[in-house]
C-alpha cells in the first residue's frame, strides 16, 4: 500500500461527516489508492446478546471500508446499492481492523470488497468479510 | 399475522440483553410465528454523510428483524452466518418500520428475509430488502 | 398480472439469440410490465451429482428471470452486475417454474427478484429465491 | 498450493457423477487441502445474448470450484446454501480458469470463495468473483 496522507485526510474529512460514524469513533489509519484501513476500539455499547460485536456494526465497518476504498479512486460520492457480509467467527476483539479495498473501478459502478479482524492475540483472526456494488451519486 | 403477547414478550427480554439494541431503542411492535415488526424512531446520530439512515443501522435493523423472525421458530438463539442488503432509495423516514419473515425453517439453518419501510407519508415506500441464513447457536 | 402478449413475444425473440437459453429449451409462458414466469422440463443432462438440478442452472433461471423482468420496463438490453441465489430444498421436479419480478426500476440500475418452483404436486414448493442488480447495457 | 494427486482424481470422480458438469466439460485441474482450480475452453453454445460466457454457467462454474474446495477438507459430500456472484467484466475467453478456496472450515458450515479468470492475453484478467456457504449433506 502506497500511503497518501492526503487521502487520509480527505477520508477522515469525510467520516466526521457522518453522526454515526462519529458515534462509532473508529480511526482511518491508512489510505492509498484503492486501499483502506480502520481501527475500532471495543465499547460495551456495540454489543450484541451474547456480547460479540453487532451484525449491524460489522456490516457499519465493512460497509464504510469498501465506500472509503471507492472514495480513494473518485471525486464523487458514493452510494452501497448492496452490501453482504459473511459472519467466520463470533466477532470479539479489544480492537477491530477493517481493510477495504476496489476490486473492479468504473464510471458507473465500483466493486468492492473489505475484511473484519481482530488486532489482538497471534496469530491475528478473520472474523468477518463483505463486498459492496457502489454506485457514484450523481449519477445514481 | 396471527399475533403472540408471549412471542412478542420474550423477544423484547432477548433485545434488551444487547445493549447495541437498547442504544438503537427500537420497539419490538408485533410478533408471530415466523413473523416480527419493529419500529425505529430516526434520530440525528444514526445518519451517513448526506443524512441518510446509515446503511450499518438499515443492516442492523433487517438483521435483527430475520434473526428475531427466527427466534420465533426455535427456542435455541440463533446467529446469522450471512446477510445481505439491497439499498433501494434513500432511507429517509421520522419513523422506520422493519419486516422480517422466515422463508424456510430448518434445524441446521432458518433462511429470513426482511424489509425496511417509511411509516410517512402515502404510499408508504420500500426503503431497502434484506436476507440472512442463520444457524442455531447450539449447533454451529 | 396483465399479460402482454407483445412482450411475451419480445423475450421469446431475446432469448432465441441466447445459445445457452436454446440449450436449456425453456419456454417464456407469461409476461407483463416488471413480471415474467418461464417453464423448464426435466432433462437428465441438467443434474448435479446427487440428481438435483445443477446450482448453475438454478443460477441460469433465476438470473434470466430477473433479465427478462428488468426487459419488460427497459427499451435497453441489461446485464446483471450481481446475482445471489438461496437454495432452499433439492431443486427436483418434472416441470420447474420460475417467476421474475423488478423490485425497483431505475435508470442506473434495476433491483429484481426470482423465484423457483415445482409444477408438480401440492402444495408447490418453493425450492430457490434469488435476486439480481441490473445495469442497462448503453450506460455500463 | 501442495497438490494432491489423490484428492485430484477424487475430484474428477465425484465430477463424472454430475450429468451438467459433463455437458460443461471442465477439467479439474489442480487440487491441494482448501483449493482447486478448474479449466473450462468456450464453446458457443454457452453463450448469453451478447455473446458471453451465460451467468449460469459463471456461477456454474464458481459453486462448483467453492464446493470442490470444501470437498477437499471433509469426506461427507457438500451442497451449497447460498451463493453470490459478482460480475466484474464481460466473461469472454478461449478457455476460463476458475480458482475456488476455502475462507472458513467448519463442521456445520463451509466458507468458500472462488475466481473466474480468463486465461487468453497478458494480463490475465478477472472475469467474476463468487462466494458459497456450504452445508456437509449428512448434516443439512
Amino acid at each position: 500500500m502506497i500511503e497518501s496522507p492526503d487521502v487520509l485526510s480527505r477520508l477522515r474529512a469525510i467520516s466526521k461527516t457522518a453522526a454515526f460514524n462519529t458515534w462509532l469513533d473508529f480511526d482511518v489509519t491508512r489510505a492509498a489508492a484503492g486501499e483502506v484501513e480502520m481501527q475500532l476500539r471495543w465499547r460495551d455499547e456495540f454489543g450484541q446478546y451474547s456480547g460479540f460485536l453487532h451484525a449491524g456494526i460489522v456490516a457499519a465497518l465493512l460497509d464504510t471500508a469498501c465506500g472509503f476504498a471507492a472514495a480513494t479512486m473518485s471525486d464523487d460520492r458514493v452510494l452501497a446499492s448492496q452490501i453482504s457480509v459473511r459472519f467466520l467467527r463470533p466477532a470479539v476483539a479489544d480492537v477491530f481492523v477493517v481493510r477495504g479495498s476496489v476490486v473492479k473501478p468504473g464510471r458507473q459502478q465500483i466493486f468492492a470488497t473489505a475484511e473484519l479482524f481482530s488486532l489482538a492475540g497471534e496469530p491475528v483472526k478473520i472474523l468477518a468479510v463483505g463486498d459492496a456494488l457502489l454506485v457514484p451519486v450523481t449519477t445514481k
